[in-house]
């Protein structure tokens, strides 16, 4: 068993703290790498606050891993020793259900192994995630992170990246669509950036008017305060789609309005509490409301890949460890610019 | 100025009682036809009770329109005086916003005239529908009707026919896809006739066991209680489509847990009020929740040459316009299989 260090959350109700644990051997097929940097996502948070469903505790947080590859088992072939190497949200999944076999492992229909608070395909030993020192994952489960990024801020590619990516590929956003992103945080901002580099015309829908220089940093060319009645009004029935950051309540009506006929909104974000949806909403326009989640692990590597082509990577504000607490009340109020990461050198 | 008979609402609270008015002058690009049948939909009720939104009054109800040509203008060249003729939900449109151009008159941006409850062009004249001896329609919201089908069970191809016949045409729903109708009334009973006809595997959820017979009857291959929480359990992640055509409440989130995989959820009925949605419900498995609401022009003639060369009507009864009152009663209780159709020659 391999000796890791790590920060934990022994139950809801408690701040995360250090804690120490045992991962398994490097299995035939697993890769060991040492963390390098892990993102924090607004998962993480909920995940150890029970917002959701019950947790599995002790609860060591973190899928937006990168790190470099320590051991690698006998019949590992992809990955050697001194490789950059990433995890994102799945270690594992059945590998045989009609999903898994069309690589769409996050939507298992055998239920697959989330990198924290699940289960290992054992459906025994609970998951431990990347706010740790190392990490054991079986090498279908590990993606090649390129040298030619910096890998902290590739981090939060593993999940911010991979959430927003998958969508706007499904949906075949791009040249001559108009695309909205709604909230400009961790997500936001990775979907705005990949909007662009797909060629859509993207405007950032947000409550916070001082974001709009930042949006447009970022490459968005319009950029509407959504509390402002007139500019909502005139952004009425002028999209073809919406990716739907927001894990706050807000009024999908409102937004379905700003779709044009055929449009379709896509939430990624999770509120906590079910949105009502008025018919209308729905059928004056033959309009779409869609969910997408994560990704599948071939789709987690294109998406590497094409930011490592095209020089993609999230906007970090790099902190230490002991600094999470404080992380995640700035996270809360929506003050970072755009994606903690955790130096894993500092726990 | 064409003396016209017809039943009308005075108020939404008042029943339904004969009212003469005038109907225009046949116009140039006119087309002027007795009425011989008129189907009776649920949203004939729901407006002359404002369920919806506030009418117009006094109200004609009725947009299954089927009748003989009595007149045409001078400049109309695809009717002649003794054609079968139909009219559906819309009367005139603008014909030059870009929806209108791609034939999708039914999402006009400047406001498409309704047969009834709506305004004409000149957004200033009311609209008074098929509950009535005759009607005078602008040539291009005209339909041929086939003279080898029963012009009575045509009537509801008009609302509920296309209503159902364009969701399942624009999702392209047919061979190797399991569809699941939702509600077996005048949408539904279609909706299951067209999902055979385009060779989907269909099954008819319903909380009336009793129509089961029925169900099998019109072509439907399974059966689902809804009410039977095993039944619903077994039907998890199974279907492609669901066309919900129901008006009452009803769980989208339960629905939304039947879908497979990237599967759409398709709602035609117009619930009074807003749904809640869980975001997981759309997230776990990429689904949509989507909106239609009856066809264009084009796609209503297609669809009733498509019923006359399948031998495809609606299921009726015929009724005599005083017993309109009766009929709603039925039909809020779900007792009709599965449209009544006022003989207008009782009018």
């Amino acid at each position: 068993m391999i000796a890791t260090k790590a920060y934990a959350a022994q139950s809801p109700t408690t701040d995360l703290a250090p804690w120490n644990f045992e991962r398994r051997d490097v299995g035939a097929h697993d890769v060991q790498f040492d963390i390098l940097f892990c993102g924090v996502c607004h998962s993480d948070l909920h995940q150890i606050k029970n917002d959701w469903f019950p947790g599995i505790f002790p609860m060591v947080p973190g899928h937006e891993i990168v790190g470099r590859v320590v051991a690698v088992g006998s019949h590992v072939k992809n990955f050697k020793v001194g490789d950059l190497a990433g995890t994102g949200c799945l270690v594992d999944s059945c590998r045989e259900c009609e999903n898994c076999k069309q690589d769409l492992e996050q939507f298992c229909l055998n239920g697959n192994s989330q990198t924290y608070n699940s289960l290992e395909q054992d459906k025994k030993t609970p998951t431990y995630g990347g706010y740790s020192n190392t990490i054991v994952v079986n090498e279908d489960f590990v993606l090649h992170i390129s040298e030619k990024l910096n890998p902290a801020a590739v981090a939060p590619l593993l999940c911010a990246g991979i959430t927003t990516y998958s969508p706007l590929r499904h949906w075949k956003v791009g040249k001559g669509h108009k695309l909205a992103v709604l909230g400009l945080g961790g997500l936001g901002h990775m979907a705005v950036k990949f909007g662009v580099a797909f060629g859509a015309e993207v405007t950032v829908l947000s409550t916070s008017a001082n974001k709009e220089a930042d949006a447009r940093k970022l490459g968005a060319h319009h950029f509407v305060v959504t509390t402002d009645a007139e500019q909502v009004k005139a952004a009425q029935g002028t999209f073809d789609f919406i990716l739907d950051t927001v894990s706050a309540e807000h009024d999908l009506n409102m937004y379905l309005g700003l779709l044009r006929t055929n449009g379709t909104h896509i939430c990624v974000g999770v509120p906590s509490k079910p949105a009502p949806v008025a018919a209308f909403s729905l059928l004056g326009g033959r309009k779409s409301l869609a969910g997408s989640n994560i990704g599948g692990l071939a789709e987690t590597q294109e998406m590497l890949d094409y930011c490592a082509e095209h020089n993609i990577v999230s906007e970090i504000e790099m902190i230490d460890m002991k600094d999470i607490a404080n992380a995640y009340e700035r996270m809360l109020k929506g003050d970072v610019r755009y994606r903690f990461v955790i130096d894993m050198a500092t726990l």
